[in-house]
């Protein structure tokens, strides 16, 4: 990997223009969206999100009852007493494994640039994030969600490595075709974590490739880039093939176990997929619970 | 205002049982989730979420070129140089009027009391709430949304209390009728502050028994609680009667001028609502973008 | 214990005016603060915090390398690439155990009141502490210490209730006299913990009444008061009688060891005891680092 | 400027070994303490570090008294009904311009490497600082102190560059020499800021030499490096020779006027100075109440 116009990896620098922020978000079009709401008939709806429980800021006797460690710390504010009502700050960073969080395309700079390839510099500043950072996702992502189960059942063996030929066999088990513009929601079976006990199973070059060629708008699951790398294979190229030259925003750490329930119960792979994380600008990943809607 | 049983409140308190968290969000049903998804046809997509730029935690020459003040602040984070991806904590207040939020019922107690009538110290500790929290939130809210546009192409005077009259005018004029289970979205023409120049305008406690007889599910609006209280009017009738009595989810700070806009030109009131905060369980209010999918 | 008139409480509740924020600080005069830089005579420094070490506020692939959990943590900050200076967002809880720290006056409120009897409700808002805070120690602390140690070589033994004859036998042991104005710095061998598997040692009411009598101005130590309560004692009598009526400063989490050992090697238990605290006011605790020079 | 071996910059790499985290305060040794405790006689103590009053981390009707923007933020926090006791959590950046604190030599990396010329990936992780942190004044630093005028009664003009020539003359007029390890306090009339009206007086490169001629073993002071930079001169030497090449720890933002009145009044220029942050690792700069001690 040299730079951003190296032929051998897909890109979607240049695409949309050299000041675009959507990245494969672009592909969510008027009729994209209009297919995606198709897909919500009954009502039911499925949270992709994990549940964090936060930790207090304070440890000791003013805050024994809460876990120690956490993606999110809380300090419960002191309103009066009797209390005006209760108030707390909150202490996050949204790219904690067991947050589940929505990446923008700034996260991962390559050769020092920014998608769609912008040098990092004009990008960032200590003050925050100018180009490609969450303000992409203000409006929203609605769009037909995909289901690809890798694993029926099961989970994927540790240190698998994802190709497009599991995609595809995935896609044909759910009695699916994915389509430009739609999001893919991946369940391999494990837990998203950075210091699993077990090498995790993880997404190829030719897995990111399938992506590409799909011209998927958004990705999520409960696997993603392996760790620790995958043998013999680029490393990271889900964030640094798929996030930053793709343009490709990714939900980490997606929770897909009832989404997988709730498909095989309506024997359907397909549903009306919303992600709408805060409307935070300026930052790099957000908190969020995408919800999948039948 | 004396205690839970008050005659003269409206209360749900027990009307779904002593532990009950979800409050009027027990009103939508699947049959009522069906009817919200209905509404999806066109997909097309409005955010409810007021746009928050972060200011940096670090202020001087580290930090020169985000605001001072903001309901977020973000610490971009050292990664490495050349950075190995920029990622940041974030410091927030969730009930900062700025940012549009989600209140849960912990939020306010009444008389010492949390929704449905639990006493608070068995309700909250400082390691963070148990009853009553954001965790009643972790599956999202689907449901059917209606404008009340209270002052079409204007805005509400200030210091006006908004009573069911006004209500019933605004549906009348929006030709919608407000059903169990749906949310509403209310439009005064006002930006949501606590320290605005001008009084706002806000709900009365008449206002607030409309919103319980019609079992409205979840309230989100440009106006609220009026600031200061209104003369004559029981003070923060939404948040001490509605939040904490009715349990019904308030999303404080919206940005509706947007959706006044589409529904005028799709000349409908109704629409797909969905609202999901990240999945944070435990805390008493979370930041959200609420979406209007048509 | 009833109210702050309470016969049976030693209290200096008025002693010095009824807007008093100093406490026995007040007794630290300027002959009493030459008396404390006469014990400075060599020039050895012993410092009496204990070392704690952040945790960084990110987890993950993006701060794996410092502890899970701390007193203290860090977010190191990205300031350019390269960067234009290393610098960091510190977020900390100073009441923690594990981090040394100094206790205001408003940290404990007995009775509904602050020291020296204020209404809680006139000194503390959401905004911060207006009375009895942090503001106290702007000018430092500078006063003769004596080391009172309760267990040479040794430690005291679990749940040991501290008396006065203690004091005075480790004071006669160290060839020491406690003279008003003067710093005690107590050694009882412990490491200072709220969650500590054994039971701590800790003071009685009658300790506390001992410090009164000696009208000393601060108090620092390796114990304090004991957890879980003593038996048979008033709970926490070092802060709801020491703190919160005397108007004693607390330094929490002392580590003396080193003291111990220096005052052995030079045969002499007293020394000039400086202790300043970032001068940040508004709060009810800072960190700090009391220096014993010799 | 291109590397640490630069025959025209002065510099302390290598004087104390490849390992060295102290810089100048290896010159403060038992004698130079004995020399600093000599200083302390009548017991007058005066205050350097500047008062901060913490801003809300809450705004809005929880929060509203006080500042909207502080180097300090509080998060007052619930402890019960009635309140256990007050408490905070603290988020504070401690290089902020008005906060007066202490910067470690890892601060300020130069040409990639820490003092004395270690690799920065070796001194810094995105978990803390490994080298050249604050763990260097866990002992805190005990030492004389010198008080340098430069516009006795009166400011430097803006944009001024101090230079060796000026330090000379200050230390005339006051009667003092200084020796190697003593503590050196700047007055210029001047509050420390980086986005002050007018450009500040600072120092030349010439009395960054100076100091390093005359071993000077720590810098406080109400001026330093210029804001903007001198014209014609090289852009903040205090930072990027001082501290970067010399090791030289500085108190950046220090108050000296009420120093500078008592030394008037008593008509002495030196005294003893203690500087003791709170005794926290792995941070490139804290908090601190430097006391001047007479």
């Amino acid at each position: 990997m040299t730079d951003g116009t190296d032929q051998q990896l897909p890109t979607n620098w240049g695409r949309w223009g050299e000041d675009d922020e959507l990245g494969t978000l672009n592909l969510v079009t008027a009729e994209v969206r209009a297919r995606g709401v198709a897909e919500a008939r009954e009502g039911e709806v499925v949270p992709l999100g994990r549940a964090v429980t936060p930790a207090p800021t304070a440890r000791g006797p003013f805050g024994p009852d809460g876990p120690r460690s956490s993606a999110v710390q809380q300090a419960l504010l002191y309103t009066g007493t009797p209390p005006m009502g209760m108030a707390e700050t909150l202490v996050l960073t949204p790219h904690d494994p067991s947050l589940t969080h929505l990446d923008a395309v700034a996260h991962i700079p390559v050769d020092g640039m920014v998608y769609p390839g912008r040098p990092l510099a004009e990008c960032v500043d200590p003050g925050g994030v100018r180009h490609g950072s969450t303000a992409a996702f203000g409006d929203g992502v609605v769009t037909k969600g995909v289901l690809l189960d890798l694993a029926p059942g099961d989970r994927l063996p540790p240190a698998h490595g994802i190709t497009g030929t599991d995609l595809d066999a995935a896609a044909e088990r759910g009695g699916v075709t994915v389509l430009p513009g739609d999001a893919v929601v991946l369940r391999g079976g494990w837990t998203f974590a950075w210091d699993a006990e077990e090498p995790t199973p993880g997404l190829t070059l030719d897995a990111v490739a399938w992506l590409h060629r799909h011209d998927v708008a958004l990705l999520a699951g409960d696997v993603g880039d392996a760790f620790p790398p995958l043998e013999g294979e680029m490393p990271m190229p889900l964030h640094l093939v798929g996030l930053a030259r793709l343009g490709l925003p990714l939900v980490d750490g997606a929770s897909v176990e009832d989404l997988a329930a709730v498909c095989g119960r309506l024997s359907r792979s397909s549903f009306m997929l919303v992600v709408a994380p805060p409307r935070i600008h300026g930052a790099t990943g957000l908190p969020v619970n995408p919800l999948a809607v039948f």
